[in-house]
């Protein structure tokens, strides 16, 4: 699917950058330095990768100035290879295939507005009093409730179900089966079982946010739940009620972040991870991955829970211990004490 | 959106409790304390909320009777503030906008049995069989399949899949996404690799059970799986086959239940946690969120696991220490018995 | 709905077995021991079962013959019960009810090639260049992306999307809200924030794979995500870019497996497992439910992590206690040492 071609000379001139070599070598598409036919473009960004690099045969590698001093071969001369690499790739990028219009089995309310140059595919449901700014492009199935918002140039794969009142902002890609705007989990206790609290508030997405498969992101229950510009968030993330979630935070697949939770400025959350209800988590922080957040992180660091794989055997003695864990100390104190008093 | 006007006396009227104030005192929506333009409405529920009251904006405030002896400002009074904001957010509520009719999209077998007043939107599939009671509002790409049941006044959003032979009770909500009725995960071992169990059972939903967004539900593999009047499931639930899930319990997102598990009335399961598969859990348990249940929970109480978040290099540190937990056991047994020689 | 009657002859001779009793016994569908009705077949599988053998009402049992030595009701014999069970379950299977046609609102592109007895359900929407096979069923809303391929005999339920370029091998089993292809979480950071790296990868599903409701599977970055051949994936599991998972594994619901790790072939994950990316493990590795798996496994046998459910109380001392392991340990060398040196 890799059919774009393109010169040395001519992705030097797009990035602004330096090269070595011939510039005339034709690059037909990207690939690792393992995998790289003679007509390949590849990169080098790990440094645990350099040992392939001498038995590559791609016709240019994306290399820093001191690597390249080494190398015989075509190089383009980057000082960070992999961000050259994340911009070069999308020449050879295909999303999905939409022509420029509104399929006939669309529905849109003669309510909605839609810009300029959108499209919209098969199946598609916009509903009263949407708007949709301009070059937006919907894939088949998507359902916009009404009332909602779509910034310009703004992609959604198929699948994609907003409902009312949500607004998502400019340049964001959401992909297949996310839900967003469904209601948070809030619910009264009462003797009659369980009184469902109407989820008024809505949900705004700033511009520049991808969203993975399947990630649902519920509304707040009178204010509204927010996720920032340039926020990444993978698949199958939930984000419960009135959740904030600053500027370009990045969070890996399976997360859950529940209600009424902020999250600060560039965090990175590592896969699977769970952060309570009603916490604070300050800017800067790093939680690995299938950690348990039951507290506010005030400041910037690395967190880490669990225990970690152990064979089961060793894991079950582990385990086992740990539940004796309160016995120990108190006998460890005893013996403390026997000992100091034997001694004076 | 919140564009319904109400006076404080015609709330009073509609909870039938006493008020403060001017009856006339006009009301337009909900908000929080904090947030309360002059013309909403807000309460007080959680005693840590006490000291925005005085500073609060709203016209009117749901307050006990005592706390309401100390506020100047126009009361609703009542015992439970939270229930009572519980009970008129739906006077603000806006739901999936659905015309009284049947979409010229949806696609209803001529077999199928729609009740009085049933709503459904755009691309609606409704299979062979399917009986559909009274007002009941299926929202755009809902797809029912063969001989399923749903009934009286339940509401669909867009995008809810139910297979065959699902029923799905009175005032049920199910959010977009939600999956009822997929293939157990049931599989004989053979030579040959992975043999497949038809999965022959159904799902059983019962009434005014609330189903949170991506959440799957598993048919039985012979008998059906259950899940009681009053259950409320949050987003990305996951409940495998012949699960019981008795009345009124409630689970936050995210959670896993495996095969076979039986989970008594009124508990509430804190998020992503995991039940493991063929345990009881009786009723009135409380796990707490990320809990690892491996073992049957034979009486009420809270349960919980997990090691809690630590800064990275300590929690290394404890981990490896839990490692080393068995050998520290030995030593420590060791001592106690040489000083106990020394002793004696 | 298990409408189709068998006598038990003719079971036997479907299985190649031999029986005891009538032959003519008239059964009418599948049941557990303890419920099956008096023209219903039962199998007994698990020993502690046996309880149940003697008060049975099924009008056959299927039995190891050494069981069926002691029973005096009608047997069919077989060497795997479980799997005979499975074998026959399928003849009262209901899958999708869908007439042999294309429906009249599917949208297929004319590019598609579509081989001999393929039916697609309403709305299903067949992108450009997409190969779909002979007897491939493909439920209502389903999409499938540019370029991808169906094999012969796999079955969609109601809205699965493929993106483009994803090849699904023959006699595959697709749950509903699966999403196969959708972008890797791939981004390189630079001071204006993450920048996207186009996915550039597919996804390859092998033959008589079946996909749980709702998992997603990501397209590799440069090369493909690998699904092999006979592998069952549970509801809710994502599989991220360049994962490659071996032939005949087997994972439970909810799991996560980060980008670039190679799962081996027969191994069985259980349910809600994270493994981290970037690791390696090993054939017939065996992963209880709920581990974290932050190193590769080299070799084969039975991994866990996790520390248990316990009462809130006790858990709390426990993780208090964790906490202060390291120092535990200090104190028990210094003992240690006391003692050694009052020996000495």
């Amino acid at each position: 699917m890799q059919q774009k071609n393109f010169t040395l000379k001519s992705l030097a001139d797009k990035l602004d950058v330096g090269y070595k070599g011939d510039p005339d070598t034709l690059i037909t598409g990207l690939a690792t330095l393992q995998s790289a036919k003679p007509d390949q473009l590849s990169f080098l960004a790990n440094p645990a990768y350099e040992k392939y690099l001498n038995d590559t045969q791609a016709a240019v590698v994306i290399l820093t100035a001191s690597v390249a001093e080494n190398y015989d071969g075509n190089v383009l001369i980057h000082s960070n290879p992999y961000l050259a690499y994340a911009e070069l790739s999308h020449l050879w990028e295909k999303r999905l295939a939409v022509e420029l219009r509104i399929h006939d089995s669309a529905h849109v309310d003669p309510s909605a507005t839609l810009g300029r140059d959108v499209q919209l595919a098969e199946n598609v449901i916009v509903g009263p009093g949407v708007v949709i700014a301009d070059e937006v492009i919907l894939g088949p199935n998507c359902v916009i409730g009404e009332d909602s918002v779509i910034g310009a140039g703004s992609f959604f794969y198929a699948g994609v179900t907003m409902y009312h009142g949500v607004t998502v902002g400019t340049d964001c890609i959401i992909h297949s089966g996310v839900v967003l705007g469904s209601d948070g989990f809030g619910f009264a206790p009462s003797k009659g079982g369980w009184k469902k609290i109407a989820q008024l508030g809505g949900v705004i997405i700033g511009d520049r946010v991808e969203i993975g498969a399947n990630t649902t992101i519920d509304r707040g229950a009178l204010d509204n739940t927010i996720v920032g510009d340039g926020v990444i968030l993978d698949n199958q993330i939930q984000i419960a009620h009135n959740v904030v979630i600053g500027e370009n935070t990045a969070m890996a697949a399976c997360c859950a972040v529940a209600g009424s939770t902020t999250i600060g400025r560039n965090c990175v959350v590592g896969g699977a991870s769970g952060i309570a209800g009603h916490l604070n988590i300050a800017d800067d922080v790093h939680i690995t991955a299938m950690t348990m957040v039951i507290k506010s992180l005030t400041g910037p660091g690395v967190y880490s829970s669990g225990t970690g794989v152990q064979p089961n055997d060793k894991w079950r003695r582990s385990i086992a211990r740990l539940r004796q864990l309160d016995k120990m100390a108190s006998r460890l104190s005893k013996l403390e004490k026997q000992l100091k008093e034997k001694r004076d």
